[in-house]
């Protein structure tokens, strides 16, 4: 069933693509030059509505870390971030933006804080590794930056805590939100962190060994019987409800934080030194000329989203949706767009020009859709 | 008929995109964030065959250009490749190993010589703008990096020169191998180089202004039609037997230059200084312990190859084959491995353990295959 993508070792597999296959798997994207599932048997809507119920396993090894170790690597992440990382203590998970020197967005990252002198960054869909690589060379910083054995698990769903409590132990329930610990599996000790993908709760297992993946998956297959798992991936109705946004679709390097519901994440009284500094600051006296927003709109279904669609007030394009599907919860479509700063309001009324050629009429909502 | 892969504007469309689409694609891959057409309605031998007879139309966009221009242009460009680049003129292509401090491979793309201090790099699948930014920051050099609207568009076979000739005037045909020259397309200058990724021979249009591509791309199916064109993409048994590799299948960052035949275009004597230099040297004067070779092997035909298959003598692995298929000329299995030195001679006999669980017997071949 994945007669559209031809498979190559240069698109690569993961420690869980024999499970993914068991389960049966009906195609992939591709992220981080790896296979990414993009469904099993049920529908988005049959997913969807199983994720917000139960519990799923999603093989999210595509969440590549880059690992950044030695003296200077604080210095290293600090000076691709506007957000201030040395209030992180060991444990921590941080969202971090990480901008140019346009203070373009180059990736969105979360980042762990596994030593004092040693991080992972779990990145979204760009080579962050070759830039840090790039920066650290060219400022001849004594860092090694590489990609480790490490391939995530979510465990994602309102059933999540109990399956996990259940197989790791009660201890794993005291993991606050965006924090991790380390739970025993087969002799070995493995970082678990309470993130993931979607609204729905949950954890992430940043398996290293990758020879222990199908052990790990089935595991957790076994024990989540009961709890009625299935086989799962990030859900684009649950995402977009949610107002996640993802990297290479809701913003790229043409944008920076601020336009993308990111302040809160950027140092902007010069605390802290970065190599977009200048240019961010220079935004934010400006102000930023548009911001994410969500466009609730009817008719019937609407197509994939596979490029930008105008949002349109009075024949004015005021933004472009860069993803959208049809919500069976809201039962209208949802989607997310950067708005001109002038048309932020909920409510304002837009006209939406979908890839299908038709127009749908809809209003701006605030995310995430309620 | 692309089910395998869900589509949204993360895995960019390109300049011709509708073309393709209208001329029937079966299916795409991903490169640099782009879709890459995997084939049209014939098998991939039918296209082999028509690829070594006629001419094809390919949508190579996701050979994406990463534009460098300013004074430290040249500066930094060495700074990444082991290849003397100063010989370089205008209208010239090299192609250059892009190394990091371990001489481990980032990306093998070719440079263009734009101009005195604007170059363009035409990647491979890894994002080496954000390694040039990197750099470039880190060493706060006065250039800039980006990537330009540039959707190269290859024309291959042996009746491209013929057909590019009608279309844009005799004088194309003195562009020499591994060169660039101009061609005026709807009131534009465009860039046209002789190179392509096969052994048929062509030309790659390197379109800046994507509002055009499918204006150029019917201007060529028109005037192909007499020389049977048909679209096409980068063919997987032509491009193993011809002996081209791939970023990402044949090698990746834990290889280096000399293992995968560029020995040639890396300055080992000191007369340039590149980042990798004290570790290619090193693994210069110990010699590589493994060398890229051809596999040809028997049995029937091999499965597609999506992980590296072990090749064996006498139950000693000495390499990984990373790419094979059937070959219908030489009516056997071909595949391409880095291979330990010891067993580099051709006709060395080797077996093959494949995905199918099959093992199929063979020899070492020299490259390209004959």
């Amino acid at each position: 069933m994945t007669d559209g993508l031809n498979m190559s070792r240069r698109l690569r597999r993961t420690a869980y693509t024999k499970n993914v296959e068991a389960a049966g798997v009906s195609g992939y994207s591709i992220v981080n030059h790896m296979l990414l599932p993009k469904g099993f048997q049920k529908t988005v809507e049959e997913d969807y509505w199983h994720l917000r119920k139960h519990v799923q396993i999603w093989d999210v090894s595509c969440q590549r870390q880059v690992e950044i170790s030695g003296p200077d690597a604080e210095n290293l992440i600090q000076l691709m971030t506007p957000r201030n990382i040395t209030t992180a203590t060991i444990g921590d998970c941080y969202y971090l933006p990480i901008i140019d020197e346009n203070a373009g967005m180059i990736n969105d990252p979360v980042m762990l804080k596994i030593g004092e002198d040693k991080f992972w960054l779990s990145v979204a869909d760009s080579d962050v590794l070759l830039y840090a690589k790039g920066i650290a060379l060219g400022s001849k910083m004594d860092v090694t930056v590489s990609e480790p054995d490490v391939s995530p698990l979510a465990i994602q769903g309102p059933k999540a805590e109990q399956l996990i409590a259940k197989i790791f132990g009660e201890q794993i329930k005291h993991i606050s939100f965006f924090k991790f610990g380390w739970i025993e599996f087969k002799g070995t000790q493995q970082l678990i962190a309470r993130s993931g993908y979607s609204r729905q709760g949950g954890f992430e297992i940043y398996l290293q060994n990758s020879k222990l993946g199908s052990d790990l998956w089935d595991t957790i297959w076994e024990a989540g019987i009961e709890f009625k798992i299935s086989p799962g991936c990030p859900n684009l109705i649950e995402r977009i409800e949610g107002g996640l946004l993802s990297y290479g679709n809701e913003f790229t390097r043409e944008n920076n934080p601020l336009e993308i519901g990111l302040g809160k994440f950027c140092s902007l009284d010069g605390s802290v030194d970065y190599l977009g500094r200048a240019a961010l600051e220079k935004i934010a006296s400006k102000g930023a000329t548009k911001e994410i927003r969500g466009i609730i709109f009817g008719g019937d279904k609407c197509p994939t989203c596979s490029l930008p669609w105008s949002v349109m007030v009075e024949n004015k394009k005021i933004g472009e949706i860069t993803s959208a599907i049809w919500s069976p919860r809201l039962k209208k479509n949802v989607g997310l767009s950067l708005i001109d700063q002038k048309y932020l309001s909920a409510q304002q009324p837009v006209e939406v020009h979908c890839q299908d050629n038709k127009i749908r009429s809809g209003e701006i909502s605030c995310l995430p859709f309620s």
